[in-house]
C-alpha cells in the first residue's frame, strides 16, 4: 500500500529505503510478498524492525531481499523500535508464539466500578465519545466475544458501526448449552464492512439446535470443559487456529470472571465515568474472594486518556506480554 | 514572605508590581495587615487576581492600597485567573462563602473498585509513592477525618508522617456513642509539626467517658442527629466556626457512604492501583442502590496523574463549586 501510494503520487521508490515495521513475507498469503512488492519497486536497502515469528517466513524474507542485492537491516530485538513493533502487532505475535489471540476485556463502569445498577440498567454510564472509541476499539479486533447472558438480556449487535470499518470483526459467543436464540440480533447483517462469521462455541450438543443455528450462517463448536461448561482455554487455542489475533471480550461480569479465574485475561480496555454509582450494582467480574493480596490479579498502566467526558484506561496483566522479548 | 524573601536576596521591592491571588488583608489576623507589608515595602502596583470574601477585608484592603497612593488592579471575577486563584484557596472560600469545609474524600483502591479485602485486609493496596502522595494531602488540609469503626479497626494515627510538615492537621473522629478508647494511638503526640487538636463529635452524651478523653486533650462536641448518630451537616457548620477550611476525610465505607448519601462530599482525591481483587471486598462506600442512572451522584474528572505505579484522580461532583463563581 505504501509503494502504490507512492507511485499514485508520482514518487519514485528506486534506490529508496524502506522501514517495515515486521519482516516482509515470501510466500503469497491473503495478499502477494510484500518481498515481491519491494524487489519490483527497487528499493536500496530496507530496515525491519522485527522478524516475522511466522514459520512461513521466519527469516526467508531477509533472505529474499539480501539475495536481490537490497540491504537489509533488522533492528536489535529488544530495541524500543522493535518492541514498539511487536506491540503495534501484539494479537499476531500472541498468536503465532502462544498459539491464543490477545485477549482484551472491555467494560464501561462508573469511578467506584460499577458496570451496571442491580436492576440490570446500564445505558448509558459513559458517554458518546467513549462509546464511538469502544467502536474503534472493536474494528482494531479480528473477533468480538460475549456470552449467552448478554445474548439473552440484551440482544446486541456487537458490531461496529460507530466508526467507519472496511470489514467487521467476527463474533464468537460462549453458550454453553446452546440457548442462542435464532430471532437474535447478531444474526442480522451489519450495515458496513464484509460479512462477518459467527462462531458459538458450546459444552452440551443438541443436534437440531446446532442445526438450526448453521442454517442462519453460524458455526457451532463444541468444546466441553468441567461443570457443563464450555472449556475456554480451549478455546482460544481453536480461535487461534481461525486466525484470530486480536479478542476483544464484552460479556457480563460472570463470563468476565471466568475469564480471569482461568487467568485468559492479558489486557484491559476501562472506559471509566465521572460518577459514583454506590453498591448493589454488578462488579466487572465476578471471582474471588480473594483472602490475601497475594492474590490479586496485577496490572500495569499501559495508557490513561481522557475520551470526551469519561477516561479510557488500557491495563496490562503483570507478566502477560512477556513473549514480545522472545 | 515574598516580600521578605526578596529582601533577603538583595532584591528592592520600591516601585515593583506585586501579583497577589487574594486581595491583601487590611486586619491583624494570625500575621499582621499585608497591606501594611505592601505599603511599607514601597510597591507602586499591585495586581489582585480575586478579592476576599472574608467580611473582615471585603474590599477594605484594596481601599487601603489605593489611599496610599498604590495602583490597584482587579483581575476580572469570571476570568481563568480569579477562577484559578479561588479554586487553589477553595477551603477557604467554601468557609467564608458557605459556611462549611470543602470536603475531600480520600481513599486507596484497585481499578475495580475494591478498598479492603472482605476479611478487612487493605494494606498496602497502593504503593510508596501515592502513600507519601497521600501525606501531602493530608498536610494540606485543616483537619483530617475519619469514623470511630476506622479507629477500633486499624488504631491510626492520622498525623502527617511521610512528608515534612510544619504544622499537623487537626483530627476529627465521628464517634456516635463515644467508643474512641482513651488507649487510641490517635491521641499520642504526631513525631513532626506542631500539637494537633482533636474533636470528636458524638451523639449520645457520657460524662465520664466524656471527660476522659478530654482530659486527653480532646474536644467532645455532642451533635446529635436522627438515628442516634452524628449530625453530619452540622458538624461541618460547626468545623467552619473552628476555622477548618479544607476537611480530609479518610473513613471506612460506612462513614463514607454517609457522607455521600447526605450530599456532603465536594471531592474525591482516590489513588487507584494497577490490580484487579474481584468481589466480596469492600467499596468506597456504602450507599445506594440506585434504582436508576439519574440518581448517580455526577462527577468531573479534575485532574488524572501517575504516582508511582497507581494513578491520583482528583474527581470534583459536578456543581459543589459553584461558589467560586460567586
Amino acid at each position: 500500500m505504501a509503494l502504490r501510494d507512492a507511485a499514485q503520487r508520482g514518487e519514485s521508490t528506486r534506490g529508496a529505503a524502506a522501514y517495515v515495521t515486521l519482516e516482509p513475507c515470501s510466500h503469497h498469503g491473503r495478499t502477494p510478498p510484500c518481498c515481491d512488492a519491494l524487489i519490483e519497486a527497487g528499493v536500496a536497502k530496507v530496515v525491519v524492525a522485527t522478524g516475522d515469528p511466522n514459520p512461513k517466513v521466519a527469516g526467508r524474507g531477509l533472505d529474499r531481499l539480501r539475495a536481490a542485492g537490497i540491504q537489509v537491516e533488522l533492528v536489535p530485538s529488544e530495541s524500543e523500535a522493535a518492541l514498539a513493533s511487536r506491540d503495534l502487532n501484539i494479537g499476531f505475535f500472541s498468536r503465532m508464539i502462544r498459539g491464543t489471540p490477545w485477549v482484551r476485556m472491555k467494560a464501561a463502569m462508573s469511578l467506584d466500578g460499577v458496570t451496571a445498577l442491580g436492576n440490570g440498567v446500564s445505558q448509558w454510564i459513559t458517554g458518546e465519545a467513549a462509546r464511538a472509541d469502544g467502536h474503534a476499539w472493536r474494528a482494531r479486533a479480528c473477533a468480538v466475544l460475549t456470552g449467552i447472558g448478554t445474548v439473552l438480556e440484551d440482544d446486541p449487535m456487537l458490531d461496529v458501526r460507530q466508526v467507519p470499518t472496511p470489514r467487521q470483526p467476527h463474533l464468537v459467543v460462549v453458550d454453553s448449552k446452546l440457548e442462542t436464540p435464532p430471532t437474535a440480533r447478531l444474526f442480522q447483517a451489519p450495515a458496513q464492512g464484509l460479512a462477518r462469521r459467527i462462531f458459538i462455541y458450546c459444552a452440551a450438543s443438541d443436534t437440531s439446535r446446532q442445526t438450526a443455528l448453521e442454517q442462519l450462517g453460524a458455526t457451532v463448536i463444541p468444546l466441553p470443559g468441567p461443570g457443563g461448561k464450555v472449556d475456554l482455554a480451549a478455546m482460544l487455542r481453536d480461535l487461534a487456529t481461525r486466525e484470530v489475533n486480536e479478542l476483544h471480550l464484552e460479556a457480563g461480569h460472570k463470563l468476565n470472571g471466568s475469564f480471569i479465574r482461568e487467568g485468559l485475561v492479558d489486557e484491559f480496555l476501562l472506559y471509566v465515568a465521572p460518577q459514583m454509582l454506590g453498591v448493589g450494582g454488578a462488579a466487572l467480574a465476578s471471582w474471588g474472594p480473594l483472602q490475601s493480596l497475594d492474590q490479586r490479579l496485577p496490572l500495569r498502566f499501559a495508557s490513561v486518556e481522557p475520551v470526551g467526558e469519561d477516561l479510557r484506561i488500557l491495563a496490562r496483566v503483570q507478566g502477560r506480554d512477556r513473549f514480545l522479548h522472545a
